[in-house]
């Protein structure tokens, strides 16, 4: 398993710090990933503040001046691995939501992803504090569809009687189900059918003609 | 939990047997029954012909006169467990669509399906015995609605290059990840809307005003 190797995005940000506070964003994403790893050999519910420590090399009093308790720690770790998105605005609800869905489909094909994220869910079922870790995980990378959705109510491309939530589970639900579920993986020509199948469930201009 | 209690349906099977082989359907029942306990307290890698054997008050012979192995025990159980559906053909898509929908999602609230789907997820992706539980499950819980889509196709109702996988995935897809993956309640209200914007996304009739 990749789940000791750092992901491509937690590298970017330790290469790329923030103005201000390089030393403390650098030392962030060591936790972050010395937290995949952890979790990754003893699972959610295992994995402990000291394990996390070891592994990252710093005492725990570093991780707890950054994070009140291993809740925090995992709900910030959980939304750096999915990769915060710039919230693109191509102008066209079919692009922005292929762009949404694209992003999507990557996080949930990353190594970090693909190995913490089911038992996350088997351990969220029983646990409320990971359960709060999922929503994090969830919400943050949902965040960009829905974002398309409603720009493109405000612009009239799609029924105002859209229910952005709901589109967003039918275009997220498949990926995941796809993913998790049936085992498939998912190419750029399934997402592309796949979203066009969705804007084509809302779309105000709508024709009975098949869709090209 | 509520894992050690029969299913109503596997009840349902213990108290009417099919013709001819009632005292073997009974036995069946139980051993089903005692499988959905072994994993419930032992998780889908631990459970063991054993321990199913002791639950169910047999011998490991009793199970494996009927099943070869572990694994097919399991495929038997999780198919049981989703309710084997009687194909219902209401002349109308979105008719059929919700039904299927329906079954589903009170398939996902099903106490042991709540119990032993999150690991069934979780211990799949390490294991390709498991991962063939899981598709026998996930095959069993769309067939409905696979069945409800190629049926409109046939009657021209939806359009002819209607993909019917696709458009299960985001059916079954939405379902499943609002109950695991945001822990959300989906009730009848949620469930006809979703099948309206689903039937909305391949049906041949369509309309530029709002749905009402």
């Amino acid at each position: 398993m990749a789940i000791t190797a750092a992901s491509a995005h937690v590298r970017a940000v330790r290469r790329a710090p923030r103005r201000g506070r390089p030393r403390d964003d650098r030392l962030d994403a060591v936790i972050v990933e010395a937290t995949i790893a952890e979790v990754g050999a003893k699972g959610w519910a295992g994995a402990t503040v000291e394990g996390i420590a070891a592994r990252a090399g710093v005492g725990r009093g570093s991780i707890y001046r950054r994070w009140a308790s291993k809740q925090e720690l995992f709900q910030h770790a959980a939304a750096a691995v999915t990769r915060p998105s710039e919230d693109v605005d191509t102008g066209s609800f079919a692009d922005d939501l292929l762009t949404a869905a694209l992003r999507m489909a990557d996080t949930l094909t990353q190594p970090e992803i693909a190995a913490l994220l089911p038992p996350l869910l088997a351990e969220a079922a029983n646990d409320g504090a990971i359960r709060e870790t999922l929503k994090s995980f969830v919400a943050q990378s949902r965040r960009q569809a829905i974002g398309a959705v409603e720009r493109a109510r405000q612009r009239g491309e799609i029924l105002r009687s859209t229910d952005a939530e709901m589109l967003v589970d039918m275009l997220a639900g498949a990926l995941v189900y796809r993913r998790l579920l049936l085992g498939a993986t998912t190419d750029a020509a399934d997402i592309r059918a796949l979203v066009r199948q969705v804007v084509r469930s809302c779309s105000a201009r709508t024709s009975t003609e098949e869709d090209a």
